[in-house]
C-alpha cells in the first residue's frame, strides 16, 4: 500500500531565511519535513531584462490535507513579493506517508 | 486560485554548458526561469557497462503552452546524443504562475 | 512522441551509502540511472521533537514496470527504519524514455 503526499518547492535568498522558514513551518505543523537542497543559481526574466540570483532551494513534505495551509504559510513568510511556490503530488512508501500525515495534524485546542 | 506550470529537468556536462543553455532558453522565451541545481554524480547503464559522470542539473520553469517548444529547444542545443529531458506538471502559486505564463509568450513579429 | 518514466527520490545518511545503493540498484536492473544530488540539510518532526540531519539525496530513474520493484529494493537496502521514498511519473524525451525502459528489463534466466 502507498500513500500520496505533497512536495512543495520554493527558493529563498539565503540559508538564514531557509532555516527560519523551515523551523516556523514545522512549528506550525504545516510540514512534516523540510529539506534545504543547497545553493542554486537562477536566471529569469524580470521587468524586461534577464536577472540572475544565487538562492537556496527548499523542499517541503506535507500531507494533501495541509498543502493549501503550507502554501499560504510560505506566501505569508517569504521575503519575495512573487515567490516561486511549486507543488506536486507524489507516491510515498507506506510508513513514510503515514508519518507525514500524522505529523501534520492541526493542533487541537481544548 | 492556482495555475499549472511545467518543470523540465536535464543534466549537462559542465557549468558553462548550463549557463549557455539557460541564457539561450530565456532569450528564446521557451522558459521564464532556469535554475542550475549544482553538481551531481550519476551512475547509469550504457552499452553493457555501468558508467558514471559528474554533471550539472538544470531545472527549467515554463508554461504548459511552451513545454513542447522547450523540450525541442533542449534536444537541439544539448551536447549529448541522448539527453535526459524529464518534465512534469506542478501547481504554482497564482502570481508566480501568471508570471511564468506572461514571460513565455511567443515573440510577436509584425 | 514521449514516454513516461518514474522518478524516485530518497535520502541516505552519507555518500558511501548513496554509492552502494546506486550500484546495487543498477546491478539489479531496478533503475537505469541513479543520481546523487549532493548534501542536503533536513529538519523534521520525530517522536515529539524537531530533529535535523545532514543527508545525501538520491534520485532514481526507472520504468513504470519496475517502479514497485525499485521501491521494494530501496526499502530493503536502506539503513533507516522509515526511509523517505517518494516517486512520481514524468514525461521523458523519446530516446531517453526508450533507454530507461530497455535498461530496466528483468534479467532473463535460461
Amino acid at each position: 500500500m502507498t500513500l500520496n503526499v505533497i512536495l512543495m518547492l520554493t527558493t529563498v535568498p539565503d540559508a538564514d531565511t531557509a532555516e527560519r522558514l523551515a523551523s516556523d513551518a514545522l512549528a506550525a505543523r504545516v510540514a512534516a519535513c523540510v529539506t534545504q537542497l543547497g545553493a542554486v543559481h537562477s536566471q529569469y526574466h524580470w521587468q524586461g531584462t534577464v536577472e540572475s540570483a544565487d538562492e537556496i532551494q527548499v523542499l517541503f513534505k506535507t500531507s494533501i490535507a495541509r498543502a493549501a495551509d503550507l502554501e499560504q504559510f510560505i506566501q505569508t513568510h517569504h521575503p519575495y513579493d512573487t515567490p516561486e511556490i511549486l507543488s506536486w503530488q507524489v507516491t510515498a512508501s507506506t510508513a513514510y506517508g503515514q508519518w507525514v500525515n500524522a505529523e501534520t495534524q492541526r493542533p487541537i485546542h481544548v
